[in-house]
């Protein structure tokens, strides 16, 4: 009897070569060389843009799973009828705990004690403050957004949260007292520069916004505008527009803005993981079993 | 009929100016300079360390209030009979935050991430952690201990408690699978240098460690040879000794040392919330209710 398997493409990384499920037959590709034939599935990870497209456009190609959070890679070259899946739950607790870092490292003044470190500087600077009462606005309430509130509960702040589909009145009114705003929102067309320079003069000068989302979330030439002006008191980004930030940016020298260079889920264990999570998916599908993180192509993300 | 007020030793900043309590009369000092005079009570914050001495000396005194978490400024000099109240409630929060701060701040790599900045580098480097899965030791497991444990729940750390009855059977225990040791003791002579090479060479080398208490918990030269010899990943201090840190110390060039100086309970409100604080004492003194942070000196804590 021949036993039907699935070719299904897979990152040549040493946990990817390690797993083993009944029914998949494994085709590794490099970031820069993917071997040629038929295959149902893609798990997609850390390849080269232009071959990314060429695999999504192969005849029998059934699904994709990237083992990303964002889609908009994805998305522009996806064959009508392939169905997509992202790795949200991968990331998720990363990315919230990160949002949290940047919150307390702005709220305690890390960025500036590491400068004054550096200056071997032993001296209380600045202001200083806790979550403790904030109103921090989650800008994009999904799977991070709750996991992300339920880690500021204890810290005492109070959570708004929007969504893409929250009306220009509710995101006036949220923005006016916001003392943090944090930018989760996925990239669509409708989330280009949301946050622009109208809705950065409706912040409180005291107010630090976060960006862990994509970077074109926010307008960079208004957010530097509104940085210089003191009409925020600070920012940290981790991702940023363009991507890398190129060194002519200025705002790689202001006080107040942190930077991370699109770590948000970045853990030591993060491959291990993602092809731990890549044979959950594998396992799931070979049982029939819900396949988490299909994504809903009308919405876009 | 004359009524009695009972005179009252406050610090001469605005918020205190601005109190009013029935029954009782103010009597304002400056750092370098206090009225003389009998005084019933003293509320100690901002005060000359030869000045706080004479005070603590006057007749007539029944009870001090240090508006500080810490007392050992004050128990070698208070005379018997006179009554210790601190003021850990006004600081606990914010330590617990700044502890979770510089967690978080370790564990996602920010103080690299700064130094990265000031060269406009944007590269991912080093070892990256999130607060998920680790065993946290809370080397003083009172106030402050109890509520970091609860800020960290949501974040998915174990968290194992020490406090100055553990055993060093307990304590080896727990240095030994620790991811983060957490030091939240106060001073006496028990406490000092309790983390010493000893016992940092039980740790794994990928722990790191913070310290919150106070300088002398950790013998410096024990814990500098330990990140020099790589036993240990990494520090991050909002005390040390001797304190400030002197410019000649080794540590503040460790790129995996982080340094903040005491400032763990600060925040901008901190001087207005120090004198609400006061005035609820004084309040729940003069209706004769119970009055929070009455130091057991038996302790010596």
């Amino acid at each position: 009897m021949l036993e039907y398997t699935m070719r299904v493409l897979l990152p040549d990384l040493p946990p990817f070569r390690a797993l083993s499920v009944p029914g998949v037959t494994p085709v590794y590709f490099e970031s820069g060389q993917v071997p040629p034939g038929e295959v149902e599935g893609f798990v997609l990870w850390f390849l080269r843009p232009d071959l990314r497209r060429t695999v999504l456009h192969r005849p029998g190609l059934k699904w994709v799973l990237t083992l990303t959070a964002g889609i908009d890679h994805v998305v522009a070259d996806l064959p009508p009828g392939v169905a997509l899946y992202n790795a949200h739950a991968l990331h998720d607790r990363a990315v919230a705990q990160h949002a949290v870092a940047l919150m307390l490292a702005a709220g305690r003044g890390l960025h500036r004690y590491r400068d004054a470190q550096r200056r071997r500087e032993w001296a209380d600077s600045g202001p200083m403050h806790t979550l403790e009462g904030r109103h921090v606005v989650i800008w994009g309430y999904g799977h991070i957004g709750r996991l992300l509130d339920g880690m500021l509960a204890p810290l005492g702040a109070h959570v708004t949260g929007l969504t893409s589909r929250s009306t220009p009145h509710d995101i006036e009114t949220a923005l006016k007292t916001a003392d943090d705003v944090v930018l989760l929102l996925p990239r669509t067309p409708a989330t280009r520069h949301i946050l622009n320079a109208e809705r950065l003069a409706l912040l409180p000068s005291s107010a630090w916004v976060y960006n862990l989302g994509r970077g074109d979330l926010i307008d960079p030439d208004a957010l530097n505008a509104a940085l210089d002006a003191r009409q925020l008191a600070g920012a940290a980004l981790d991702v940023t527009e363009p991507e890398p930030l190129p060194a002519s940016s200025p705002l790689w020298d202001h006080e107040n803005v942190i930077l991370t260079p699109h770590v948000g889920s970045t853990t030591d264990d993060l491959i291990v993981r993602g092809a731990a999570y890549a044979a959950d998916v594998l396992n799931a599908m070979q049982h029939g079993q819900d396949v988490p993180g299909r994504v809903d192509l009308s919405r876009g993300y």
